[in-house]
């Protein structure tokens, strides 16, 4: 196996924009694959074809806007398309690509640990598309969390969406939750890589938690969970800012 | 990686056959992975909605027919509508399930390496879905279809799909075939795997042949290429017994 380390996301999601049927393929470090058809064209998708709760998501998200893994762009087109600001990053070069070629006015190849007060202060930072996931690992999510913290105005917010881990019964699944705790990670803590054709992405760590396992996650760093958005198996958290600290 | 070997492919097929969305991942040596979203209900699909080119093909098949590598039986299960006798044989254990659960008369686990005399003989040996494939190389091929001779009758026929691996112009696929032709192998022999949820098949080889190279790779085995029928991307071969040997 000599699958080449590389852009495998962003390369999907170029052959997504150009057309051409693309099926995003995730692989976990158990042997675990699967294969998303619906992936690609929604990273791509116009608002109205959004899924309801994210279009719901967006009525939270006001002022200068950070897109965290802003994939193809799309949240980024709409704030611009409402008038707003928003800066998307996302270590994909191919995503990046596909932001500019679409439009999204300040789209920049950087990861979510690598972001610093060059971009400026934001009002709400968005992580759609289970993209809370970006958080890691709960050490290195409370970290993030406390430089999002001081990236952010007074009125700060956080939209992110997530799932929550136990609301599976497959045990391939569960099997990996318990491997997980215990070897001392959350139970949603998962390593995966995305390939596409001949490309992979590295092996990187995405979590996923319930609201709850996210109410602890954050306690500490400046933020409480405000609100959760429900939906059959996703559900968006709201962060804001807590008082006095 | 841990991921079981096993019947992905059989697994993948069960999961379809229940109604479950499932994609069919084939994995490459060389890291390159595809995914198809047709082929688990193409496996499973009733004869009017088969590609045009399998439907044709079908007009050569007569007699008694073993189909090798039979998948969800639906060769098996068109024939016996057609009030014909037909094997089926797969060496996927989940693959037996459903052609048995679907009704297919006569469907045992069985690799092409292993069928004889027991089995009876044939006057059709199918090969659709490109399972023209399951010759593997030029040397195990040639040792088949020897085989394949001797248990069928005098009228005996192999209708085999495969396609033109010179059909291509994906420099990956073109590089692949180069790395073959460098280590003596038919261009288009590739060594690949289905994976689905937690299981992998193991490796195995699968050839792709042009019209050309099927000729050669069939000389001196007792068939003949009396037809082909062509499509887009694929073609079926309808192979006969050579008079006088």
């Amino acid at each position: 196996m000599t699958e080449r380390t590389g852009d495998g996301y962003g390369q999907m999601l170029l052959d997504a924009f150009e057309g051409k049927r693309a099926v995003e393929i995730v692989e976990r470090d158990d042997g675990f694959i699967s294969a998303s058809v619906g992936g690609p064209p929604l990273y791509l998708a116009p608002f109205r074809r959004w899924p309801a709760l994210h279009r719901r998501a967006m009525r939270f998200v006001r002022g200068r806007v950070l897109d965290v893994g802003c994939g193809g762009g799309r949240v980024c087109l709409h704030v611009q398309e409402r008038g707003g600001e928003a800066v998307g990053i996302d270590i994909s070069p191919g995503a990046i690509e596909v932001c500019r070629r679409r439009g999204v006015r300040d789209a920049r190849l950087l990861g979510i640990e690598d972001i610093d007060d060059s971009l400026g202060r934001f009002d709400t930072v968005v992580m759609l598309g289970n993209n809370l996931g970006l958080l890691a690992a709960a050490d290195k999510g409370r970290d993030l969390l406390r430089r999002l913290h001081a990236l952010t105005t007074e009125r700060g917010r956080i939209v992110a969406e997530s799932r929550d881990p136990a609301g599976t019964d497959d045990p391939v699944h569960l099997r990996y939750h318990a491997a997980n705790v215990r070897r001392g990670r959350l139970p949603g803590q998962v390593t995966i890589r995305v390939r596409y054709r001949d490309a992979a992405t590295p092996w990187f760590d995405y979590l996923m938690v319930s609201p709850a396992q996210l109410e602890e996650l954050i306690d500490g760093t400046g933020w409480r969970l405000a609100r959760t958005l429900e939906s059959d198996d996703t559900y968006v958290a709201v962060l804001e800012k807590t008082r006095g600290r």
